[in-house]
């Protein structure tokens, strides 16, 4: 059987009040329609497409790496139009699945359910109970509890009004049904528009048996109209996110503050302070601890690495054992070797340090690379840009940094070398030899302070 | 119909176990009595009476720009007495609204519906349904649903115990009559104290109608006694305002996790990351992205500004396309002009950096004029204090400072110069040249650095 | 009467992945046996016996201060079992109350209303009534309202799972009584497991009245099996504590973003911003203010202290009326005297600042005493490690740090001397007087700034 996915992403969003075209909203960092293309992989469909419309061009130059067709609905006259555009894409497909771009969280689970368990029938229907149906399309059933049509909201009588089990829009078919069944689709009403509900009553006149499949929660069907519902869809996601975290073994100070908005693994016994962020593929070792109002990005820690309050890193390797922050500051291309420390107000950028240096106070490593067991004092900056280009700074293994001392590159300091505190170091620094830079001091004799004037 | 408004806002608030007094105390950055006085305002009052007693001159004293007037009620005989204190002030007026100053959320648009309601009875009162009124005094209404009066908790049968309206004590009468009831409220109970309530009771006793209206939510006429109270109440204030941003075209990571102290006006597309802090005027340009964790107190951002985690700016004006942080501080007086780059652990205090200047790392900037496209390197310190008095630092277009400089103000560096890394820069430096300070590099033969002593 | 407390906390926790012994993870700081030791002595219990199982000796080794005895539970077979192996140690004993080692809300109250509220009966069981009832055993009553026995969900009959009162696992006992009961349970079930439960049956059987209490919140009784229960009961315990902290006279920014991790004492008039989190003792003075993302461990703020946003105290005193942050960090046995200025990127370690000295930005202060209205400019360095040993920086009162200045320790700064900014202070200052190290400041003519290759 070959599963065909038609996706349509074709709406305005008025209500978003964006210039952006809602399917391209995040969630969790990634486009909603990116969401709704997972789970199209995820289902194994044979044949991806998208029915896109609002934003045009846009919309697919969001997905370079899909493998979708994108078919462009010029005029956009309701979604079983939509669907019918989408066919000539599905003409190889045994069956069809029809999915929203702006219903990111349906589950591949549910979605292999509605298949497997409607194989049997022409039509399945993902239908949903609610406590409160207002607004959506009920499903109407016969005595047997066979599904006869779906009736609006609009249309719907008080009893028809008081029925709990709702349309969710997501429907499988037999392929050459549904073409037969879109082509009888009419337009005869208010909006003008040709709607892939009336599928329903077409497949039922036929006498075709409607079989029914309800998905594991209600965010899963739910729809991104407006920023609110969006950020109630974000944090469903983040809280179901923080839930298996937890089960596989990482203790969160608080599930209700943690966004991941990309990949985040983390080995067991990890524990997450409150308000971590990350970002992109994160992946924590075994028994690490990240402190409260982190950042974290692109970036691999170590076993054992402890990083403390207020701390960003952003695609840097950290090893096992490392201390990094508070307020410190990884930048790309960044590797901390073993049990460094990197401590306040220190921001490393495309720098390599290896085991046991310690980076600890106020300073800017930038285009670094330092050996081992290195002391940097505090204040310490790479000078590494003349105001055309990058240079590097290469410190040997066992050297000492005094404080405030500036690093003119491309300059070298030599293994075990001391630099003397406040030194401005612009040519290569022997090993094993204090070098430095050291104006006389003087004591001025009948200076006066400036005082504040008495006016 | 000239309408006048009594505040009460006499009450100890022991609860809060608090010097300040009760109405003092801030919602949103705002006493709670200053929300009350805005509702008042917003309803077009013709004049404002507010009757103060706990924490004496100190209430009026907040709200020096207040067109009210301030009444004293020394001693505290209840709220029929404190209304009657008012009542002078209100000799104008047509019709007295009663509202409290430990009621902040009522919204202006109830009060108008509830002034517009009653407008052809003597009496209007604030009624509300609650799912569980214990506590509230409940409105006992005949079968015709006239209102009869209002019986409190500790008086109520059990039938009435079962009512579930309930008394809001906000209400609007004719001025004429209620001076008239309010002369007739007697004390006889077991606080000898004159209830505004018992006004209801003598309208119906002279046959008045006494029409009802209800409020949207109960969090409008929710009293604050406590902190708790105080905090729910803020927290039910920030997810309105949250709300409403996302409504208007904000997208926020989570709107349980931002703050606004003041007012906040963000254009189009403007997204919010968490735990955002507004304080004061605060105005985001379309486009704009704000990381986690920042702070903004009455500061403009232009289009397109991105601020990085951590950040801080109070004061400032940002220009178009800026990127400031993660971990900067802007201060007062500051203007950052287009596509400026202020990076972390950088202050600004009261200086202007004109379009394309980058101070990326590590530096104070304050009391500086900085020039278009100059490089502040990292670690630049402008000495702008020198005991008594603030001096000024210029820095002409396109000059770059080596890292590690400071610039000893005042003092000027011209345009297109450079100054060598590691500079202490004292006298003016001349234009397109390069000026440093440099000590020797010197390599000591023979010294050995401290070992720790084996002890 | 003589209590005695068997505390069970041998299980080994499959559910938390981890290889920590469950009982040791901590909430709010503390291992989640620490909380049920805290509320045996809080009780006054006469002796308190743990038996321990998982993770073996690291579980006594967690709680050295402890006065419990500890009992190693070699095979785990059965809560029967477990209270077995604690007899012996409970031999002086009168009364025996069961507690467990995962159910670390348990409160004081409640249990000294059990042992009260059934002081005439030999056995008596904390129930607690639950809306869902599944999963737990239930309790079976007689006609009359007395405990027949403990139905567990699995061989409950329909009407028996009906059954809202269930059981907690807590109990106490006569401890002869509770002797022979052991002795005679069995462990003819699936699991061969010897149950305590079964003691209740044991009891009814010899005739006894078994009385009932019940918990304020099923919190108390809630067991932690996994992660996200664990999360749970630190957000119960954390809601609970800004509770009762706003009823004190705190305010809080929010109540759902705060977290103590230890004891937070407030006086009156205190104001938290968001994401506070405390750890160790932490004392904060009347009318402090606490910025939003702080960190305060072990510390102590005077009166009207304010820490700004983002700011990080540890192990430090902080006296009246000084103001740190934001971005400041204090480290520990730092004290810094009445109305100090600690600013921005500022680390300030092991040092005392007396009154009135100001430390405003971008600064390392390290093993340093600096006196009275002392003005540390920007960029200031202790330089106190030599590579070998840590050295003393001296600075007397009035004292004026030029910017930029390393002080290169050991070195004393005389009272009222200036420095000059950008020096390097490696020898004694003489008080009164400038000094400074200060290369010439030179231009060179014909230099050019390197230009980008357009290559």
């Amino acid at each position: 059987m070959k599963l065909g996915v038609v996706i349509l992403a074709a709406g305005k969003g008025t209500r978003m009040r964006s210039t952006l075209p809602k399917v391209l909203h995040p969630l969790a960092g990634r486009p909603l329609l990116g969401h709704v293309l997972d789970a199209a992989v995820a289902l194994g469909a044979a044949q991806v497409c998208v029915v896109y419309g609002h934003g045009g061009a846009q919309v697919p130059a969001a997905f370079p790496q899909s493998q979708a067709v994108w078919v462009e609905q010029a005029e956009r006259l309701g979604t079983g139009h939509a669907v019918l555009q989408a066919m000539p894409a599905m003409a190889a497909m045994d069956r069809v699945l029809v999915l929203y771009g702006d219903v990111p969280l349906i589950e591949p689970e549910t979605l292999n359910r509605l298949v497997d368990d409607t194989a049997e029938t022409r039509l399945g229907l993902l239908t949903m109970e609610l406590t409160d149906p207002t607004g959506y399309g009920r499903i109407v059933r016969d005595k047997s509890n066979r599904v006869l049509r779906i009736v609006e909201q609009k249309d719907a009588s008080t009893a028809e009004r008081a029925i709990t089990e709702v349309n969710t829009g997501i429907i499988v078919a037999e392929r050459a049904c549904l073409a037969d069944w879109l082509g009888r689709v009419g337009n005869d009403n208010v909006q003008r528009e040709y709607y892939l509900t009336d599928v329903i009553g077409l497949a039922v006149g036929d006498g075709v048996a409607v079989a029914t499949c309800a998905p594991e929660s209600p965010e899963e069907v739910a729809g991104v109209n407006d920023r609110a519902q969006l950020a109630q869809l974000e944090r469903h996601y983040q809280h179901g996110l923080a839930e298996k975290l937890m089960r596989d073994g990482t203790s969160l100070a608080d599930p209700t503050r943690i966004d991941v908005r990309g990949s985040l693994i983390c080995d067991q016994d990890v524990f997450l302070d409150v308000n971590l962020i990350c970002e992109g593929r994160v992946r924590i070792g075994a028994n690490c601890r990240i402190g409260p109002n982190c950042f974290l990005k692109d970036c691999t820690l170590g076993v054992g690495v402890e990083v403390f309050a207020n701390s960003i890193i952003d695609g840097a390797t950290v090893a096992a054992g490392a201390r990094i922050g508070p307020f410190a500051r990884l930048r790309p291309e960044t590797e901390i070797a073993e049990d460094c420390h990197i401590g306040n107000f220190v921001e490393v950028k495309k720098s390599h340090i290896a085991a046991g240096s310690k980076v600890n106070h106020l300073s800017y490593i930038g285009d670094a690379e330092i050996g081992a067991r290195v002391n940097v004092g505090a204040g310490t900056i790479t000078c590494n840009y003349d105001g055309a280009h990058k240079h590097l700074t290469q410190i040997g293994d066992g050297a000492f940094i005094g404080s405030n001392t500036a690093l003119v590159a491309p300059v070298t300091v030599g293994t075990g070398a001391t630099i003397g505190a406040g030194s401005v170091i612009s040519r290569d620094a022997p090993a094993e030899k204090l070098t430095l830079t050291r104006a006389r001091q003087a004591t001025i004799e009948g200076w006066q302070r400036p005082v504040k004037s008495s006016s």
